[in-house]
């Protein structure tokens, strides 16, 4: 949900329409199937999308699993038994309240309805009685379609960790307090899709859930929105259009005692970009009790069985994108021109150095195409000769390449050619022998500043 | 389809039994959902499997598409407008051919019955007719479950990049001939599921749509069965446990002229590991005739629009893991004592580096964690400090970890640790200050030759 009551107006550039045109354009983001018409909220990710969301999940990767010594992975299966869903609760009860508008047939929301005007129509207090909609998406294994063989498609990756969690713990042999981390894609049935890839059916989750002393995880829940938060800084979000909000008791889910949203302030208001939930023991006592096995952790030090509790961090890759998109759009002036420039971090940008032949002349190519060959093992590149190098300089602003190489007739003579920033416009001419040193040095000078890491609970 | 009449025994060591087990219990691969008695051939993946999945991910881009200047990358929604299924034939005619057997009920795929008896019970030639059994799955979408609301998951990943063909070429004003790829999640109702992770039914493919002028496809059909064969050379499976078959001509799709199948010389006979599928250019045609949008190419020498051909390589992240594991899984002797041993490539082990103190001894806990802080951000490394160091040496071995560093009392005088060499388990000394180098090399020593590139078609 969001919310445009508090806190100051969004200092973002951008609006949605300006990036979705954008985002289409350069190859970010198409319209799923759109020779078709495309598809209800459904986006299929281009050239230069695919690239930026690989660099999405593999920071959170690293910061999250790879780069620590108490996290490890995991990839469950989108379609599992249905157990799991009844065990959680989310085939009775994962559901949004319903009305129909009596005037123009449309299905909405019910808490979407407001001051009692049909979102659709504009009529007023014409609806009828509110229905629970179940949110799960529905399909049938197997030969026969009958009852028995009804499954799901999960509506978050968070209960592949748990019902994993005694098959982790005894090959990697953990010891509390330690983590399980998924990447992968979830569905669900919402009614109400908004704001191009911000809220739609089939969505992509970073989900970490952190087992713990009963005592330490509040500790642990503190100690994870701080991490949360760094994380945005190291891939480049601005701090100023983030905060870290706290759920009211009203707000908090039936299982969690401590909730917080990472919010990012759009210009359509302030909207949850992350979660970070202490849910309890609630998910590992349930699963336990519908199995029948004993989902418990031996403390040697209490010489007893616990169930660990849980702090979920959980955020998903298409709003990380889109949040990253939003922030980083930026318009300036270069001479006496407009530019539009992404200033994505570049561990983030799709592009890290753009390759450049001054022009198509034949005697520039075989030089430009072997200084790619050099670049190519050590970045992400992107090759370019068409139409006038100020263009292509523009192209490469608009999505967010940090640096570019230009080949032109002096490089044949003194084996050099120029890096140009896309943040200053500067160019320098480095020799072609110096030239991944120096693009690796400026990268780094690049990358953002992050706070030093929070101490970590009981150590 | 396996084939059991053909070419000599496997030289494999492993049996599917061995590996099963040796994948749950080391963390590669556990039944899904275990605790509810698991769900039909479904597998979730553990911490070791979901590093080797990302490896294979990994590898398979940088060859297929980060690494050449001809192919880029999409990711299209697994959920799409269901009219890419009807153009395609796989709404009417996905469909595999089953009966039921009149004694026990159980219902068969009508081509797996052999010599007429029934797979289940042993009863022979009691079955009904056969019938076409559609392997897409279904589900609704929206509000209301009616069938305007009808979609499926998708059985391909190919189609995506059929589909975003125009918006791709747009966006990256490529010349022909050029390729898109993909990774990602497909799903088939498969009847008969089998080996593992061998046929399952939600499945991670890797495919790319090569697009070139129909006068070059067969050549680069030639080039792209060299190319493919060339990587898995590079992620070092043995040539001899694979092969190239074509398709005899009662064999090929109905829209395709020419296929190759690699397989894989498994224990339970030859296997289609990978297929490389010139598809003529049906794909783009269908989707043309259908959406009523001109899916053609501009060629400015002929001066005339065309619709391009297409080489398609395809092959599934599941089917490489097992292949791998079964490759590598070797067994000799070491001392007096028989060991198993994973022997896969560096960049696709799980962990390249284990970090082993010689105990938990407290004068070399601090030393041993400070090795590890300075391998973690080079090596995917993992620390072990539970039991023998003999012990912990058979499990790094078995989990195909190619080198070990070993932390001990000299460590504390001399700074200076052991490395340990998987394969020879002969062991060196090397001052800490010149372990990363070290261990580098080695790694790149042990990476497998692969052949020269073959040319490339009209270049």
């Amino acid at each position: 949900m969001t919310d445009e009551s508090n806190g100051p107006a969004s200092a973002m550039k951008a609006d949605l329409e300006t990036i979705t045109s954008l985002a289409k354009q350069r190859g970010f983001v198409f319209p799923s199937a759109e020779i078709y018409g495309g598809f209800a909220a459904t986006y299929d990710y281009g050239p230069l999308g695919v690239e930026m969301r690989r660099n999405i999940r593999e920071s959170w990767w690293r910061w999250m699993v790879q780069g620590r010594d108490d996290v490890v992975g995991v990839e469950a299966a989108i379609i599992t038994n249905p157990e799991v869903w009844r065990a959680t609760g989310h085939v009775d009860a994962f559901t949004d309240p319903l009305v129909d508008c009596l005037n123009c047939q449309a299905r909405v929301r019910a808490d979407h309805i407001e001051d009692g005007v049909c979102p659709n129509c504009g009529e007023k207090d014409n609806f009828t009685e509110e229905r629970d909609f179940n949110l799960l998406l529905r399909t049938s294994i197997g030969p026969v379609a009958d009852d028995g063989a009804v499954a799901y498609l999960r509506p978050e990756t968070a209960q592949g960790m748990f019902v994993n969690f005694e098959n982790v713990q005894s090959a990697t042999r953990r010891r509390l307090p330690f983590g399980i981390g998924q990447i992968g894609k979830s569905f669900r049935n919402e009614i109400t899709t908004q704001q191009f890839i911000f809220r739609t059916r089939e969505f992509e989750q970073m989900e970490m859930e952190f087992f713990c002393d009963a005592a330490d995880a509040l500790d642990w829940f503190e100690y994870w929105k701080t991490e949360r938060m760094r994380w945005f800084q190291s891939i480049g979000v601005r701090q100023e259009h983030l905060r870290l909000r706290d759920h009211e008791q009203e707000e908090l889910s039936h299982y969690s005692t401590a909730t917080a949203d990472i919010e990012v302030n759009f210009p359509w208001g302030w909207s949850e970009l992350e979660g970070v939930a202490y849910r309890g023991n609630y998910d590992l006592t349930a699963h336990g009790e519908r199995s029948g096995k004993s989902l418990t952790y031996f403390d040697t030090e209490k010489n007893e069985h616990v169930v660990p509790h849980v702090v979920e961090p959980a955020v998903g890759v298409d709003r990380v994108m889109l949040t990253l998109l939003m922030d980083a759009y930026d318009e300036d002036v270069v001479g006496e021109e407009k530019r539009v420039v992404l200033r994505l971090a570049p561990d983030i940008a799709p592009i890290e150095v753009g390759v450049l032949p001054l022009s198509r002349n034949e005697k520039l190519v075989p030089t430009a195409r072997r200084v790619w060959d050099v670049l190519r093992p050590h970045f992400r590149t992107w090759y370019d000769d068409a139409q006038s190098i100020g263009r292509r300089y523009r192209r490469q602003d608009e999505v967010g390449t940090p640096l570019c190489v230009t080949v032109d007739f002096e490089t044949i003579d003194d084996d050099a050619v120029t890096i140009r920033d896309r943040d200053t416009t500067e160019q320098i001419r480095v020799p072609i022998a110096e030239l991944v040193t120096a693009l690796r040095g400026r990268l780094d000078e690049l990358r953002p500043t992050v706070d030093d890491p929070p101490a970590m609970p009981g150590r």
